[in-house]
């Protein structure tokens, strides 16, 4: 077979994960459409669907919310390497050398999985409040996983605010073989741990071409500022052939599910906030002028548009925007690394020498 | 095209770097043979020609030895980070931690990756003596590279002992796309950082099924003693079916290229060890009884056995031996990244939906 740049095209793992349908706007998790699990379930319920393949029952949950409570705080060391890390030093590349230097059990890869997962946002909010000169905030036990996330960024506990972060995290926790859930199964195809899994995904999802910046989004509702001009600032983009930010996704030939599912929970709520408002209206005249201009682009809504969008209702800094992200695709990264544990081939490719030969 | 668990057989990456012909025991850098790189140049020189494809000219490897001599010192912050893992982390793991927090320019791939190439043996000797509580040796600049290394970690230089691990670092610096390689590849795809990578790298190169382990052809050693019960303790694994270490290569159906080298140097060494004569017979006679009793098995010494025997001889703490071994292997890492960024093409494989469908 040819040499597939990006081994575009080649089935790399086998999995019950996920199952994407671009054409028509479809992602499961575990066989399920993600619209209904982010209606009915919590993110903490969705994460041990995840991990374990099965819904909880209530004893279970209970358990697997106790857990998480549980290894929430960052171990002292830990918090002191943290602290080590000049103060230019990206969150992403914080989070990447803080995870490296935790210390697991590496006998029970649920436990540590586990583990990672609860202590990520603590990480997060202690060097982001951290850099912005504000004082700590303690995990908080009586939050649930997202709330409690919420609350130490922000210091304030909204229920609105954290459902609709909630839902955000649980329709990005899992989508394939990407860059980053790849590189954590190759890491943990040598037999390698968890914890090193997840530090090569988190260097991965790091790059440009990954992790995505809502910054884009954000310049563009900027932009536009008031509905009346919407038309005129996207008119203009498209005539100068400019890329129109939140819309086109390399899968997703119709609406990205994520982004009709945000956007569905977004329209619902009340006091809409004006900024979320300008969102939504400036969607819906975008691909109204896309369908009557590029039809053959199919460009649609993708799922960074409404992360952008609720980011800013949610007044979280841009700059945390990947290392949110991450938060919720670190349990795709875990249930991957279980997933390759449990049926493992270590990957080996073969490359094609194209040198000389000098002897 | 039907799914290759592990990429098995699936060509991922074009690449100048090495060709491998395990039917004819036969590895190349570059288009050149090892056993003659090995024979003529230093490891500056063959980090040099890995990095940029040619042969450095007298001003520029004067230049570029300077510059590795430069970047050995550890940064005081990270020395701290080091300080803070707990005296029970595993090397690799210290390494992957250290290496994942240093700030590098992300400006030039090349000078990042002299950089990395520079500090690594300092983070080994640094946290090695620390653990054994021993006094901490500064980078000596009158050594080179590999003295520099075995004077940090044993507080000698002696010359023949630094020419036989320079010769193991130089032979063992490239091997294609092994899963640590891989990974860095993966890694740098999304244009993240070759700090990034080269973490990506530690975590997978750790795992058991990758980086090896010297401890196996030791005890094998230790066992025998003497030549006079290389025959009977070979003969009785046989028997028992048990592996002989230090014998078979995935790839090299002959000599492993490698090892042939390594055995070579050591053989017109004046005074040879006692130890190293006990590995040498004991190679002669394994090979032998492997003819005899397993002709089908094509059963021939890899790179591991001289490895160990040569570990054991320069009196290296059997622990540090991935480390090791990864303070050569760094160099196919950064040279790979580099190749990759040079011509990238994210990698995002498909994956093959083995789910049910449930709804």
């Amino acid at each position: 077979m040819e040499y597939q740049p990006g081994l575009k095209g080649i089935v790399a793992a086998e999995s019950e994960l996920s199952f994407i349908d671009g054409i028509n706007g479809v992602l499961l998790y575990r066989g399920i459409p993600i619209e209904r699990l982010v209606e009915k379930y919590s993110f903490e319920e969705i994460v041990y669907f995840l991990l374990y393949g099965e819904f909880a029952n209530l004893a279970e949950i209970e358990k697997f919310k106790e857990k998480l409570i549980e290894n929430r705080q960052i171990p002292i060391y830990v918090q002191h390497i943290i602290d080590e890390l000049p103060p230019n030093v990206a969150m992403m590349d914080v989070l990447r050398t803080a995870i490296s230097s935790l210390e697991l059990s590496e006998t029970n890869i649920y436990e540590d999985a586990i583990k990672l997962i609860a202590i990520f946002p603590t990480i997060i909010a202690y060097r982001y409040r951290n850099i912005m000169e504000k004082s700590i905030i303690s995990p908080d036990v009586t939050h649930s996983h997202v709330e409690n996330f919420l609350y130490m960024l922000t210091g304030e506990m909204d229920q609105t605010k954290a459902k609709i972060l909630e839902a955000y995290l649980i329709l990005t926790m899992e989508h394939g073989l990407n860059a980053s859930t790849f590189s954590a199964r190759v890491t943990i195809s040598t037999e390698s741990d968890l914890v090193a899994a997840v530090t090569s995904a988190l260097g991965t999802m790091k790059g440009p071409l990954h992790g995505g910046a809502p910054t884009g989004v954000i310049d563009l509702l900027n932009e536009i500022r008031t509905f009346d001009r919407i038309n005129e600032v996207i008119m203009e983009k498209l005539m100068n052939k400019e890329r129109i930010m939140g819309f086109g996704h390399r899968v997703y030939k119709t609406i990205d599910p994520r982004a009709e599912s945000l956007k569905k929970m977004i329209v619902t709520l009340e006091n809409l906030p004006k900024w979320m408002e300008l969102a939504v209206k400036t969607e819906q005249e975008t691909l109204k002028i896309l369908h009557d201009y590029k039809p053959n682009y199919k460009l649609y809504t993708n799922v960074e548009y409404y992360a952008a969008a609720i980011l800013k209702t949610l007044d979280l800094d841009p700059n945390l925007f990947t290392a949110i992200f991450s938060s919720s695709r670190i349990v795709g990264w875990c249930a991957h690394a279980i997933e390759q544990r449990r049926n493992n081939s270590i990957f080996r490719p073969d490359v094609k020498y194209i040198g000389e030969m000098r002897y």
